[in-house]
């Protein structure tokens, strides 16, 4: 197993550590939670360990499809080692039902199903709040070629397809999502980041009861619960 | 020359009214200004006047361009004859330096030159607040077809062209402007609305000073004095 040198990075939820092999890292998922640009912040018990599991699960389903991740094994209860990328510094957020933002922005209530998939991009700026962008904003800043986002917002459309059918298995609708790619040192696009609770809405599909982070950012209560439920869900995940 | 019927319409900044002939309708440029989306409020002497015979100098200019727009004739000192339209409910911003919203969303000091033009379209809804809008929202909003979408970015960008090199004769820089579009009952696609120190941001190319509607935002002052200032470079308009 690889060994952990120094921090390379600290986020809000994850910290990543370099190893000795220059084109790995490895992933340290915390307990810390934030919300609206971290203005609210938390800790939650087991919620590293959850969303790291869960993370596991959806990387391996996803490559198993064909998608370019990020990732290379689950280590240990919070640790995963992944590829090392040059995060490219969009928010690519994946919509199925109006929820959120969206819902405020096209004065729609929140879980009327959107008749077509919607993709946005967000500049990850935390100065700024992470805006909405569109691609001549991000023409204008250089976070991406035009050919990366053409292939960015394909492959996040497939892993919507995926990723919707895999949950329904499981009795969850997949409301929306948040996805970050990297690109690393051969110059390939990966997913990178996670997929957890933490980066997408899950509903239940009957009583559209919430299974995700919007249990803490609306101070629902029951969140590590929730983020159990989901790991049931997909079938544990056994080191 | 075609009289008023019945008031069609009233806008924030013109009054739209029926004519005898059914695809034709007189616009009336009030001096009403507002900003902010209706929260500040004033008449600014002059304005409708002046915006009226600057539309009317623009518009002709893109007609030899062959920039197909709704202008028919400029009918009085208040008063166009256009084409009757239906709008197409986005408001297409046309970018060339950072200023205004734009600055705040990219972090950009106002003023500093975009290395390429930004197009942006804002759902057009005062209930909302014109929020920025990408391609996916407008499809799942229905606000314009993908055809039309890309006919309206396209002619924008021509708009633009046409505009910059018509005010740097005139030793103004155009910073930004903002167009909507209208389908008539052929379904062509016009330029419709107004061009004028309202919908543009305007500066003098040597001292930068701001001859358009941010003297009313910014409280500024002299605000008629700027707007007559354009009309001035622009040669006049004599009816």
């Amino acid at each position: 197993m690889p060994a952990k040198q120094s921090m390379m990075y600290e986020g809000k939820a994850k910290k990543v550590f370099l190893t000795e092999d220059p084109t790995l890292v490895i992933v340290e998922y915390k307990d810390d939670a934030t919300a609206f640009n971290g203005q609210k912040k938390a800790q939650i018990a087991g919620k590293g360990e959850l969303n790291n599991k869960i993370a596991s699960v959806f990387f391996r389903m996803l490559q198993t499809k064909g998608i370019p991740t990020h990732y290379v094994d689950t280590l240990s209860d919070r640790e995963m080692l992944v590829k090392k990328v040059s995060i490219v510094p969009l928010e690519v957020v994946v919509r199925n039902i109006a929820a959120g933002s969206l819902a405020q922005r096209l004065g729609w209530e929140e879980g009327r199903v959107l008749p077509k998939t919607v993709v946005e991009f967000y500049y990850k700026s935390d100065e700024l709040g992470d805006p909405l962008v569109n691609t001549s904003h991000i023409d204008v800043l250089e976070l991406a070629t035009h050919e990366q986002l053409v292939q960015i917002e394909e492959l996040g459309r497939q892993i919507n397809i995926h990723l919707k059918s895999f949950l329904a298995d499981k009795n969850l609708l997949l409301v929306d999502f948040k996805l970050e790619f990297g690109v690393d040192e051969e110059g390939n696009l990966l997913l990178a980041d996670e997929i957890s609770p933490d980066t997408c809405r899950f509903w239940d599909a009957d009583t559209k009861e919430k299974l995700d982070k919007d249990r803490f950012r609306r101070d629902l209560g029951s969140v590590e619960e929730a983020y159990e439920e989901i790991l049931r869900r997909l079938g544990g995940f056994t080191l």
